[in-house]
Parts: C-alpha cells; sequence; structure tokens
C-alpha cells in the first residue's frame, strides 16, 4: 500500500561551504520504515543550494567552493541587488547554477546513491545560517 | 486514497528574461483541492528554463539575467551551432546551466516554498516564445 | 491502482561528450507497460551528469562539450583534488554546475518530453568509464 510522508530539517551552517546532511536523511528513512520509493529534498532558500557530490576526498568540497567563488566573486560591480550585502546577488547566482531540489529513488529501505554520493546543503552566504529543507517521501 | 493529474501550461514570453508564474501553478493545485503530495513541472524546451529565485526585489532577476548574459555571451565564436541566431547556442548553454525540472512538496494545500520563492520561466532567446510546461500531481 | 517499478541502467561511454539514452528509457516503459505517471532517473556518480537538451543537430552537444571545456578547463590550478587526474576535479565542477537527477510525467504512455528534447548521459571525464543509473516509475 503506497503511502507518504513529511518532513522538516533544520540545518545550521557556519557561513559559506558545504555541509553533508546524508546522515539526517538516511535516518528519516530508517525512523519511517521506508522500503521502497522516491525521496524529494526541497531547499526553501534562494542563496543556498541542494547538491549531491564526492564525500570521500574533503577537496572536493574545498575546490567546488573555491570554483564557484572564482566565477561568481563577491562585490562584482555587474550587481545592482547589493543592499543585502556584496555576497548576497553571488549568493543567489551560484543557487541558480546549481539547484534547490533532489529526487533520490529508495530501495531495499536504502538511497539509490552511488559509492562516493553524499547529499549536502551549500551555504552561498557568509554568515551562519539556519536551513530549512522539506523532505517528501512516497512509496511504501 | 492516492491519485494523480496532470496539466500542461503554456506561458508567453516576451523574450529574454525571468517571467514569474507561482499563481498558475497554485491556481491548479487549488482547482484539483490537492492537499498533500508531490507537485513535479517539467518545461518541453531546451532554450529557457525553470527556475525557483527571490521574487521580491526585481533586481535579482535583472542580475541574474546580466551575469549570465555576460557568462555566455551572444554570438560566441566558440559555437558551431549557429543557423538558429547568434542567440540561440547561448540559449541551450544557459538551460545546461540551470534545469527543465523542478519539484516541489505540497503539505496542507500548500507549496513547501520559502517566504521568498518564486517559480521562474527564464526565456533565454532574445524573440516572444510560447512556452509549455507539464505539470503533474500525485498524492492526497 | 498506483504501483511503482525500479530498474537499473548500465550506461558505457567513450570518454567524454553526450551520449543520448532516450530510447533505453522509452524501452523501459514500454515494457512495464506504464501509461501514467511520474519517472525519476538518478545518476549514481559524481563526475558526469544527466541532462535533457537538443537531440536534432549534433553541433548543439559539441557546443555544449566546448562550453564547459572553456568555462572548467582542465588542469586548473585553482584544484588541490588531482590525484585521480587533471580533469577530475573539472569532472566534478561540470556535475554541480548540471544535475544528476532527472524527473518527467508520463502521459498516455509517453514521456511529456518536447519535440527535440533527448536524455543524455554526459560524461565528464576523458576516459571511458561505466555509468549507473538508477530509474523509478511511480504510476498506472
Amino acid at each position: 500500500m503506497l503511502r507518504q510522508s513529511f518532513h522538516e530539517l533544520t540545518l545550521t551552517t557556519r557561513g559559506r561551504g558545504l555541509y553533508e546532511f546524508t546522515d539526517a536523511v538516511v535516518s528519516w528513512l530508517a525512523k519511517g520504515e521506508f522500503k521502497k520509493g522516491l525521496l524529494t529534498l526541497h531547499l526553501r532558500h534562494t542563496s543556498a543550494s541542494l547538491l549531491i557530490q564526492e564525500n570521500a576526498d574533503p577537496d572536493v568540497c574545498r575546490d567546488l567552493e573555491a570554483f564557484f567563488a572564482r566565477l561568481v566573486p563577491d562585490g562584482d560591480r555587474l550587481f545592482m541587488h547589493t543592499a543585502e550585502g556584496e555576497d548576497d546577488m553571488p549568493a543567489h547566482v551560484r543557487t541558480a547554477l546549481t539547484t534547490v531540489n533532489l529526487n533520490i529513488p529508495v530501495r531495499d529501505g536504502h538511497l539509490a546513491l552511488g559509492t562516493w554520493q553524499g547529499i549536502y546543503l551549500w551555504e552561498h552566504r557568509r554568515s551562519p545560517h539556519s536551513r530549512r529543507v522539506a523532505m517528501h517521501f512516497i512509496g511504501e
């Protein structure tokens, strides 16, 4: 019998960078005894992203951050939306270049993630923030 | 009892830029009396995107467009696919850098969007176009 | 009556570039007699992407690859994660700039793709790889 369930995670960031939260997602699936179905994550913000990336070598996260910092520099004079700080509009651009939605099938009680895939919140603002992720599961 | 429903929205653009259509999505959910479930939007084109972004300050949309225009310049001599105009291949690249799929959980009859999140069609071609968005809901 | 189904595709690449696999997805839907619902694809890797793009003129794929090669150059001295080759960290960045998840509604037994839309695996590594795509369908 198909059913669905909702939950909202709140994640606290210490400023710009990638924060893995795969464990929190796995815990929620285990608690609900969800065996097979579809998991959807939606980040309720416009200056941070959700990302599936390598969780083996921490240099990968460091390099991703370095690349995006160079591609979308803070304080770029191109931008008119500057009232919320010189890192705000770059944060919106980074979000547009990535995504706020993820979907992962669940099978035999496990996320269909690859061996090296982890689920990350990517904070694009320099200052610490509290970020909310809406989670939805449909399945059995 | 779980059910599903489909609809296709047609959106008319006046050329390059972001067009918010959150209200059209909300209206469809209200009409169908969809209370809890998962909404999926799929844009049926390869030179425009779907985007969730800030809908408070219009300068954010202006700056997103300005950044992408600089990152992926029209008439770039790198491109061989030029028969459909100097803005066509840049439009495909912009689409690859963003997305044509969005998923948003629906709870208590409301989309799980954040306070400042709106749903946009991003037209990447300079001339006006008619764009079709396939909508799918599964839930109760 | 709603039901769900899973399958895993294995795709072999000959190195960097775009590989269309729309036909393999369509075949799976036909075999399962899936008529209406939601299809989700999840790529289980961090150095390749899933992409919906134009499948008419092959120059589009060539130009997409050329643009990304210029935007995220191999051997960039910015990167610290270099042990797996000078194309490895650029592959992770390309994956972050695109996506590993796709969702497409299915109606009347057909994917809601636009006329020119095809489903691609985008290999970002230079050497041949075997790539796995988890497929999930929920519907009727």
